[in-house]
């Protein structure tokens, strides 16, 4: 006994010994009643200070775990250490414990399927990932957010906080919408763990009773979560086709007259995975559509910020003024950090009165540390400051993905005028996930398009994202696509020739 | 115009010049094509310099909300602002549109009705949390912790983390989940933010397929949270009287022989509301009793640090051994800081598989910086120092409550052997909102105890939390509930005369 004592690094002396023990005592190696050795011969045995072995018979003292008679040293307290009863195990199937929508979490999560970046070697070109370059991080200034919060309210920020959000945040942020051109009357806010925390209460909330499922309508391709997520929550998925401008209107017209529904969930700006912005025109145009129908726009605001060109657009809450038909959801995962999990939702204040008690059940409250750093971040001016550099980085490397696709891969139809991705639209028949085969070989990953798709569709289409690839290897990542698809369309026409 | 611009502290002036000007576009008092005035003009109106106004007008132009002409000034974009198109505002009504769970959110939150610290005044002494005591936390640690933290990675924290977790902190739980004598064959452990959404995972994931709803047992009374929880999710309660010692086995077995139920959630060690410590004799012939059944049991592990008194007992999960039946919902939330909302769920691997895919859905990850910044923290070792100050403050206030309840209100039973408050049991007949109200004039509240009972039970019993409560505070309100007391009892006695 005690021969496999090992000092790590960093945990003080005395908190290792005093585990390294009690791991004894809950293997039964040491056993109730049995005296602990004398400080002096732990300390010899273990080879640390006898002031260590002191601190940690006084933790294990502490805990219960042992009692002290004076004059005599330091025993094993009785307990119920598992080792000292034999307790039938027993299993279950957890498998068929498991519901409906743990199934389809499962079943629809692509992080543990179809993700081609599972397959990713050292070295690999990864155009999979949307997530921002981390090299753009400003460290500094998100220390500095979060020390000037300390010390402002340092006790207050780690006690409890509220369901609705960090106050200063939600006045700030409503601030926010309010210079995006957002009528604020009769509207409120609730803080989330990130867009997608938002859009889950959202969805849970809506419609669905009486068991059988409602309706959802969506842009076709659209986010690949929102596809998740609307069906763990039951809801039949109407996707509409797009255009280089937004949705078809006359499509969605049409699936309005036939059907009802609970609500439209769209990505006006730097859709995903289209990279389509939405126009002004067709965003009036499909507000007063819906609002002739009565449906809720669930709207993702996505990558607003990241606007490299072009003029500036009214998010469609904005354009709604005082009507209470949208629900607008916000982020600044992507254009600054998605470690820190917040994000917003405004809305009609009735709704959010609703969905604040969802949030308080689901998780009490965002994390208050996360809020009040984002907070002092924002107000400290790093945002724009962030935002100005970032969006140099990103439109170079989104016009240099731009150049090398419409180099070498004229093939494709190219959609996206902003964020952090391209998409590439092949002939018909063309098969993005043979041509994902040919690349990965050569150390190429991108996203087949079919995954955005709510339907069999997309086959022919992939997204490219650019925000953490170097530009040399954007290069070098767009000429192995390129040269894969040509041997790949070589081989459709022969097949269309000898076929068709 | 330009005249009601006011500074404010903190954020850098060229911000807020440029969220000035972009409200007066969005208001249409500037109109696309007009000439913004010179910076020099601008500077001089709105008294700030003229660098600021310049870094603003880059700023507009880098929204895409104003253009420069050279040599003629900096003019107002095109854009869509809403101001600028007339769009029909419609109206919804979303209590309509609301679901079942979510109008049971509502109904359940006990934050926005029945909860008595909301008609607090200041100087009110309030008996109704039992967050933990903010003066006890050590926040020179904490800071410590981030700035470790931030130095090793940073970047990688900023960054999009794992579902799962923050791999360093899962092994350093599971660990410490070993230390309590868990055996770990075949478990796995899932981050949560905090207890409460582990809770929700769990229960939204188990059972209650086909529509009509499952069955779950739980002590009665039990946390207000689990009973909404539970209820939200369309789950039947039975709930099992609570012996001194804990549950009633006896009526657990009547229970198990009439009805099939899909899991049993139990607090074994200092019970909400009861404080109750389930005893280790107990624990094994609940595991052996619900094995029998095939109920799995949803094991709350809601203060177990905070122990002052008697032997360590083991949890539920450690004496079940290598058996996968048992869910672990663990949190440092009450002993070391709610703010940071991290909790963990540890159980089958098979179970925590389909749970991860279940996170990734609603919330993608909990914050990196809440977990990073806890896992840095524990490994510093201040979990064993901050808990030596805490247990001490907390038992010398358990033991000061618990006296001044024996000496004032001698009426009532006591029960809780620790962590951070005592539940009160009056004679039956006796009412404890009657008691609220006259208590609440004199300004001291507490928590009747019915809300935390999930049948009509419990208008006789009551919560008292000391943890934020000076000693002083306590002595008085005490004095004042068993001054109350009295004269209610006094009036109860005399119906009974009367009536009985």
């Amino acid at each position: 006994m005690f021969n496999d004592f090992k000092l790590v690094a960093e945990t003080p002396v005395y908190v290792q010994v005093k585990n390294y023990i009690k791991r004894l005592m809950m293997q039964g190696a040491l056993q109730a009643g049995q005296r602990l050795p004398s400080t002096r011969e732990l300390a010899e045995l273990l080879g640390v200070s006898r002031g260590s072995i002191i601190a940690a018979y006084e933790a294990l003292t502490d805990e219960g775990l042992a009692y002290a008679v004076t004059g005599k040293g330091s025993f094993v307290a009785e307990m119920s250490t598992p080792g000292a009863h034999a307790i039938p195990a027993w299993r279950m199937n957890w498998h068929e414990r498991m519901n409906r929508q743990a199934r389809l979490s499962v079943e629809l999560d692509h992080m543990k399927r179809n993700q081609p970046g599972l397959r990713a070697k050292k070295g690999t070109i990864l155009f999979t990932s949307i997530a921002p370059d981390e090299q753009l991080f400003d460290l500094e200034n998100v220390k500095r957010a979060f020390l000037d919060r300390m010390a402002v309210e340092g006790r207050v920020l780690l006690n409890y906080g509220y369901a609705k959000g960090y106050k200063p945040l939600i006045d700030y942020l409503l601030k926010y919408m309010e210079h995006k051109g957002v009528d604020l009357t009769g509207k409120d806010m609730l803080i989330t763990s990130g867009f997608t925390e938002g859009l889950d209460i959202v969805l849970s909330a809506i419609g669905r009773d009486g068991g059988a499922g409602g309706r959802m309508l969506c842009e076709n391709p659209t986010h690949q979560t929102a596809i998740k997520n609307l069906r763990r929550h039951g809801f039949e998925i109407t996707g509409i086709p797009m255009e280089p401008d937004g949705l078809d209107l006359a499509a969605l017209e049409r699936e309005l007259q036939t059907q009802s529904f609970d609500g439209a969930f769209l990505v006006p700006s730097y859709h995903n995975p289209t990279g389509i912005v939405t126009s002004a025109e067709k965003r009036l145009a499909l507000l007063e559509l819906l609002g002739r129908y009565r449906v809720p726009v669930i709207e993702d605001g996505f990558n607003e910020e990241l606007r490299y060109t072009g003029s500036h657009v009214a998010p469609l809450i904005a354009m709604a003024g005082q009507g209470n038909g949208v629900v607008y959801l916000g982020s600044f995962s992507k254009v600054l950090f998605p470690g820190i999990r917040v994000g917003w939702v405004l809305a009609d204040r009735e709704l959010i009165e609703v969905l604040e008690s969802v949030k308080r059940a689901r998780s009490i409250h965002t994390s208050t540390l996360d809020q009040s750093l984002l907070y002092q971040y924002l107000l400290n001016g790093n945002l724009e400051k962030y935002l100005k550099r970032a969006r140099a980085e990103y439109r170079r490397k989104y016009e240099w993905t731009k150049a090398c696709c419409e180099r070498d891969v004229p093939y494709a139809r190219l959609s996206g005028s902003g964020g952090l991705h391209l998409f590439l639209e092949f002939p018909d028949g063309f098969d993005t996930w043979e041509l994902l085969e040919l690349c990965a070989d050569q150390g190429v990953l991108f996203t087949p398009g079919d995954m955005f798709f709510v339907d069999e569709g997309g086959r022919n289409t992939m997204r490219i994202g650019f925000s953490r690839v170097s530009e040399e290897d954007i290069e070098k990542g767009i000429r192995v696509i390129g040269a894969a698809a040509a041997k790949l369309l070589e081989a459709v026409k022969e097949w269309d020739l000898n076929n068709g």
